[in-house]
């Protein structure tokens, strides 16, 4: 039974969660599922296609985004801006659609005051010896940036209890099933269906 | 992921939600589910079984167990008392097992106030149409009767608003799904997974 509005879902994860992965694996699995694009003022990169992850705008339309508050959240780093659109966001509810944002702890907090009605999930690796061997894994970082990217994690581990639900990824299967139930299963929430009791009520 | 610690559920529906065949099939597909099994005062009828779904126990030994708070909730019907022992439930909880009570709406308000940790599911029919042509479709009762059951069903229906879930009991098979994930999913509440998030921490 589905109710008639779309939910916001905020999913978050340290570096080493395996978050990434695991939203590819999401919208292949749920294709119904909508995926919020990110307005950042950064340069392009070369891998990059505009729309994709990323909507990439100047400093001053970023700006004016802010001062007419059509954000969710945002965010300053190394001198440009990153944040979340809120129309698109609003319409998807709306429309019925569920629609994911993948956020770090600080967007999160943000979103939650002006979408208090949405669910947040935070992806956990299995264990920190796990988290340690995924950041070494990469190979690309030196061991300067991989202990910076351990303590940020777990800076960011430390702020789960802010979300509703944890979602282990130690196998990426069993996470994506658990990430899918949680946003098939929503709609059985009682604030959800409270058309649904009072149509059964009025008649 | 496993948390530690078990979860009551509480699982309600009025007279012609099919909660009872509901129940069956949710003890068949997932048999790990403990059920809590209520003592009554009335006697055993011929197509019961003492211990199966009910204990039946003496008046005194009932009010026995009322002195020394040894129910999670009961009720007086006829003349007859019903009720829910706390100790299998509270057993259940802390050996790690899922435990499901099947009450009314007033059992369900009496067993929050004595648990407030738990999960509480209500079992909708899909429209006032088909709630009544359940209650008719039973063939063994008087039209007065029936519409008794149905007033009462509609007073149910009126406070499912105090319930964490619904599910609409329309096809038997997505409703059993639906209560099989949500008592699956309840294990990535937050709640129970800081003991998790305090491993990864501590080290």
């Amino acid at each position: 039974m589905l109710s008639n509005k779309g939910r916001l879902f905020i999913i978050s994860g340290p570096s080493g969660s395996g978050k990434d992965t695991l939203l590819v694996k999401l919208f292949k699995a749920v294709p119904e599922i909508k995926f919020s694009i990110s307005s950042i003022t950064r340069p392009m990169r070369e891998n990059e296609k505009p729309g994709q992850k990323y909507n990439f705008i100047s400093k001053d339309e970023f700006e004016n985004m802010i001062k007419n508050n059509e954000l969710l959240e945002y965010n300053q780093f190394l001198g440009n801006y990153y944040g979340t659109p809120k129309a698109p966001v609003i319409k998807a509810i709306e429309n019925g659609d569920d629609i994911v944002v993948e956020v770090d702890v600080n967007g999160a907090a943000q979103i939650r005051n002006n979408v208090p009605d949405c669910t947040s999930v935070f992806i956990l690796p299995p264990s920190l010896e796990a988290l340690k061997t995924r950041l070494h894994d990469r190979g690309t970082e030196s061991e300067e940036k991989i202990r910076e990217r351990l303590l940020c994690a777990l800076d960011e581990i430390k702020r789960a209890n802010e979300y509703d639900y944890v979602v282990v990824n130690d196998d990426i299967d069993t996470a994506l099933n658990d990430l899918v139930g949680i946003i098939r299963l929503d709609r059985l929430k009682i604030d959800r269906n409270l058309d649904l009791i009072n149509k059964i009520l009025e008649k």
